[in-house]
């Protein structure tokens, strides 16, 4: 018997890492793994004492917000050069979410024409549509659905009245589908944008009091008592400030199904000492607060972080551009920064850099969306995607990257790893220069069994 | 020295009953309490063994949202008659409500005019209205400030914006005054009516499912999470399930100031049960649920309960006999009731009837209102409103009432003891049969030193 | 009717202290309170602005572990100057402890002859003797027993195995009656002496360490353990430790009946800072610990002190002068410093001293010992023993004490009150100089009605 | 590369079982784990669909107390035929026990000459001794320590005295080694078993409470309070009730390193059904008691057991057959039934039965004791200790078990899986019918790197 692949270095285990050893590859998925002497194979690569780690399931993807169903191709292949060989695709696609079988449909298609990396996807509901559309999605393998309650798009992004949230909660109670929620409550936020223009303010400084704690949490805790009221599991797809996770860990301390995630910038940024360099280069919603940034990692030790995402958004830089930081685009790409921007912050944090990086941006997410155990981990059976991460420090710089998009809040900054080499069922997708792989070879990736409240 | 007054009786002090007692009076306080001989007085009653307890402090009345400002005048001599010396009146009078100091004015002269007991008052604030009234009306004396998440009426009642919730608290955040709420999601309330018109249901058991658990707790989570948010008292002034207490007992455990109360009705009534001799009698918003009531006397017991009032609407029975469930005004009349209703189900629970109704009726409202230690105790330099309750059964009789309402749920339940006589400032204002002082002699009460979180 | 006494002054109620108001004693009972203008007495006493309190019941006293019986004398005579109205006395009388109806009534005779305050008395039972004796006991109304986990001495306060600990335990469960232990672990505390006289330790600095909180405490979690498994009243007598009341707590929260004392040496002296200038004046078991004392009263403030007693131990001085720490005799004088020095230190830290001095020195080891409500509190019908506390600074001096002692760890200490009256049943027993009240005045005190865990 | 063992069939790794999978063997060690076809190798073998998991760590054995060091031989080859591969012995040697480096060689040298299976070590302190033979002993590789409250021989198993106990804990407390308890007050089970033979008490019926579960628990937490005072690491080798567990956690809680172990016996006898067919053959000290089989599950479920363990003692059943039931030895052989009996009993309760086995039998004892990851799990780079459990039903006789002692609690019962085989080291050392390999062959296995509180 000869293996397709055979790759050497520290393998990132479930239980840590394991320096010396090797994991063998047939057929795309991995079959042997192994410490010391490795055995033959059609290929090979020695990463020394490098990190092989499963490659990164990304929760939180926006890849058609603004290119359309095409723009699966540069994020995708973005996807790759970072190390992330799964995404989970948000249904806010322009012109129009995915909300039908049609649509979901024509993103399955789009994936197959597009994709360099593996795509699962959210589905969501439109203001008016009645629930019939929810199992036919569910059986067409959607992981996830998501929500709004704030209105970025009457068409692409609208708000969700309370009675429909509730409507949705109800058809997914008896699922281990999670109901996600871009969470800001719409009248404090309207309101607040208002009085701040009205004021005259434009800067980046206004953004976080424009859209204040308190619109997300309140927004926070009515959806996550809806869900309660209907024995959903209600999911916040980010939370800005600690307390956002202590009110999700008193829904699960009652009885109820909650979860709550965090993304990696707002690990990294701080308005106060990075606003008057970045502007409305780090404008996200919610917004990235003063003062927070170790209190959340605080959540991430306590384990109640369901896990790490980018939430990247494929904006042009002229979205970001623009007088007032009211009519800039909110988002950030981040694809490629995600994995070794986790892994650089965690180290500074004093934790295991590995173990938490693979806990919180692969084998949780995997399990999160019903991905595991084919994703998320180096076990044996799982599929072989795979990520070289390279002990290299490196200073990011987005006009090297792979997103056409060629701007980063992280431009600058100081990464202590590098990704070497991805690669996607057992194929090198990416050799550290440049992504070898097709469009079309990611996979339309299906919700399986693992789920969050097992 | 010869006392104005002395009732001799058994005393239901703060720490129990003592048989045997008497209290006396001089210029409208408690100057001395005893045991055994009583001294000398101008006047003096002898209650034998029946209870004198403080007058009944009813935390949430509403005198004047049918007939205006003169409402006052039936609604306190209803009141006096029921063992309440104090009132505390909502904002929602018609036409207009207690927004300014202006309309605080006019109300307080109104009370001058007809009140037969003593009245403290509610504010609120109206849409669009700024912060500015606040602060004057606090210096004016109201007791605490009310909202609403759902529209009863849009010039009377109307709905307040989240945003507008979030500047109220901001603008108390600094004071011990209470933001009460009507706490329903209108959203989900609305969409529930019009879905069950259309299915053409119109009874009290389409009720409670109209105005579903979920938007009453969903709306319950929403602002208690504001008022967190700006670090504000929060009160729900109506909670019909034992998880809204629970909601409560979350956000008191994370070190916010928030509490719940409770209503006689929802210790009384059950839907399943009552609804189809009550009918739109027993319609309250929210709404009497199934099968709540030993669970909501599990809350009292543990203590999670601020403290239980009537919610008095003074409406006539007109307003109830509509075709449709969802056309009758809601609320009941309740002064009569509270306190008979109160004590003989809390002997139903097995309780110790006379402590726990001086507690929940009496001391708890005071103390939550800033009226304690003037009101709500028998105890030295007290006021002298005192009601004596004999233990002597009645089936309640709304047409011997004194609202001119004639009507109420309880027309027909047995209670187990009788208000025999109300003083008010140690004046007898009612003497078993009929109310004898005068319009006028109620005082306009303003918030003195207790609060609820000292 | 014209009442026997009247008494003017700020009452400490039970609710707080209440200016400017009187208390009239009929028959030797609290018959009236009031404010304002007092009524017509016999006798009659103005206190000014000065703190009527209730009389103090020390749970903790050892009249007899001396002198025998006649210590009654001698020892009570202390107490009323030091407005202590009842003293729960131990039962580890010299020579021989009170284990039987026999020695009971001995008691309860020698109180009648000596006593100038009531007492109430401990039982206790003694190794080999069988549980027969407990229930006459408990009808000749002891208040609780108490045992050793220690031989202090083997005929007056010996050491109980554990297996005669659960036994009475057993014998107790089914009734409200508290047993009380000295705890300390005998081996540890023994082989710590032995190894401390044998490196040449012999004085007060030695003393904590050779009986540690370790052995302190294990004796502690034993009896609790003991006391849970038979479902018995487990009561730990002193605790010199945060710990210590933590544990009590854990039983508590895990469904037991357990609760914790202090004394007020614990809460006022530190070994470091006191030893070099006390001594063996300072020694008391277990062992007044080193930095313990602002912990203590966080465990006062936290509600997990069940009350403060004096531990009075009646031994002449010369049983502290020896050469070594460790044959000095273990127990200090502290009824007529009970009350100033709690009352000071409560000053101290920034508490509501009247308050807390009349929960923790009256109305709570009141309530535990079955006396309530007839002592401990100003109320309706409670016995007329009261104590008059001048707010006038002192500097105290044992050589004006009553106690026939003239020594105490507290000579030279500031108190910021003063006892300025002491009444027993209505009668002046001390005026602030003298005690005036005869030998046998002072009564027995069977246990009564209440109980701690109600 | 050719492999020296390659076996087939459903590993039970760490996350859980892999059906068709394979592990492969080098110098001892796994070196190579993989799923499909398998890689050549020097010897092989397929299990088929049966189970291939770790050998079994019994964190609880007493080779030596009947025969002295010799007894090793005829335990380590019962271990093996049971599918346990390493034993952590303990010290009550007879006819001494392990208390100093001599006798640690000495023992040492005898696993050298006896031992089938690995043996890991217990050492103790006897009666007397000083803390300097502690280092040592750690030095030498001991895996934790052990004493007793109760004497069950005075040079054997002597009861070690709370003094002595506080200074091994002390001793102790910079560690990460436990001191584990034979957790049971001596007076009171003196006192009890003197009080039933003088009823004329004979039988098992009377063992639970001639030891009561008060004389268990409050041994447990005078230790647990003993180990907190000094900081130290307490085991309770042996709970019998939830409420054991609880204590436990309740000092976890508290801050302190406590944890608490269980016997495969009490999770499976109850002397009211089983004791009349039983007697003595059921006698363990701490007794199994009546009806806590599904609350000790309960534990398990919890999380709350630390590991499960044997308690294999090795009488001869002429030590059972007793006249009276205080004569008859206790304990019980249990290294044949331990693996089969465990995993039989989970099935029963509805577990993961597979999973939980491995993880209470092999890698939470090895995590306990220091021996993982070389112990305790499949992983790459473990000792190739292995063990292949049938899905083969069998009713246990013990005459054909492999300790020589031919008898056991379990005859007759239905185990619904058979051992197999056994590997050590990556030899085979069981075939299923006889014990193949040498004494000698099992190895000293000192304390490695793994411990508890991570």
């Amino acid at each position: 018997m000869t293996y397709d692949l055979v790759i050497r270095g520290t393998l990132v285990l479930p239980d840590g890492p394991s320096e010396n050893s090797w994991l063998a590859v047939s057929a795309g998925k991995i079959t042997a793994i192994g410490i010391g002497n490795a055995p033959d194979a059609r290929a090979s690569f020695d990463a020394g004492s490098d990190y092989v780690i499963p490659g990164v399931v990304d929760g939180q993807t926006h890849a058609c917000s603004y290119g359309g169903l095409p723009g699966i191709r540069s994020t995708t292949r973005s996807a790759i050069a970072g190390g992330v060989t799964t995404i989970v695709d948000m249904p806010y696609d322009n012109p129009a979410p995915l909300n039908t079988v049609e649509r979901l449909d024509e993103k399955v298609a789009a994936i197959r024409e597009h994709a360099h990396c593996h795509v699962a996807l959210y589905g969501t509901v439109m203001p008016g549509q009645g629930m019939e559309d929810i199992d036919p999605l569910i059986v067409g393998g959607v992981v996830a659905f998501k929500i709004s309650t704030f209105e970025s798009s009457p068409t692409r992004f609208p708000r969700i009245t309370s009675e429909q949230m509730l409507d949705i909660f109800t058809a997914l109670s008896d699922t281990v589908i999670p109901l996600g929620v871009h969470n800001e409550d719409q009248e404090i936020v309207r309101a607040r944008i208002a009085a701040a223009k009205a004021e005259g303010k434009n800067g980046i400084e206004a953004h976080s009091a424009s859209r204040p704690p308190a619109a997300e949490l309140a927004a926070t805790a009515h959806f996550l008592e809806l869900g309660a009221a209907a024995g959903a599991h209600a999911h916040i797809v980010h939370l800005t400030t600690a307390r956002g996770f202590q009110l999700v860990d008193n829904y699960l301390a009652d009885g109820f199904r909650s979860t709550g995630e965090l993304c990696v910038h707002y690990l990294w940024f701080d308005p106060e000492r990075d606003g008057p360099e970045l502007g409305a280069k780090m404008k996200v919603n919610p917004p990235i607060r003063p003062g927070q940034i170790d209190a959340l990692w605080g959540e991430i030790t306590a384990g109640r972080v369901a896990f790490v995402s980018s939430d990247h958004s494929s904006w042009p830089i002229d979205n970001k551009f623009t007088p007032s930081i009211f009519d800039a685009g909110a988002g950030v790409p981040g694809l490629e920064t995600l994995l070794p921007a986790f892994y650089t912050a965690a180290e500074v944090q004093g934790l295991d850099a590995p173990t938490v990086t693979v806990e919180q941006l692969c084998e949780r997410p995997a399990r999160f969306f019903g991905l595991w155990p084919e994703k998320g981990a180096i076990r044996l059976g799982a599929d072989a995607d795979l990520t070289v991460l390279a002990r290299k420090p490196q200073t990011w710089d987005s006009s090297k990257a792979h997103d056409e998009l060629r701007w980063s809040p992280f431009d600058g900054r100081q990464f202590s790893v590098t990704v070497e080499r991805t690669y996607l069922a057992g194929e090198l997708a990416y050799d550290g220069t440049a992504v070898l792989n097709q469009p079309g070879q990611g996979q339309y990736v299906r919700r399986g069994h693992s789920h969050w409240f097992e």
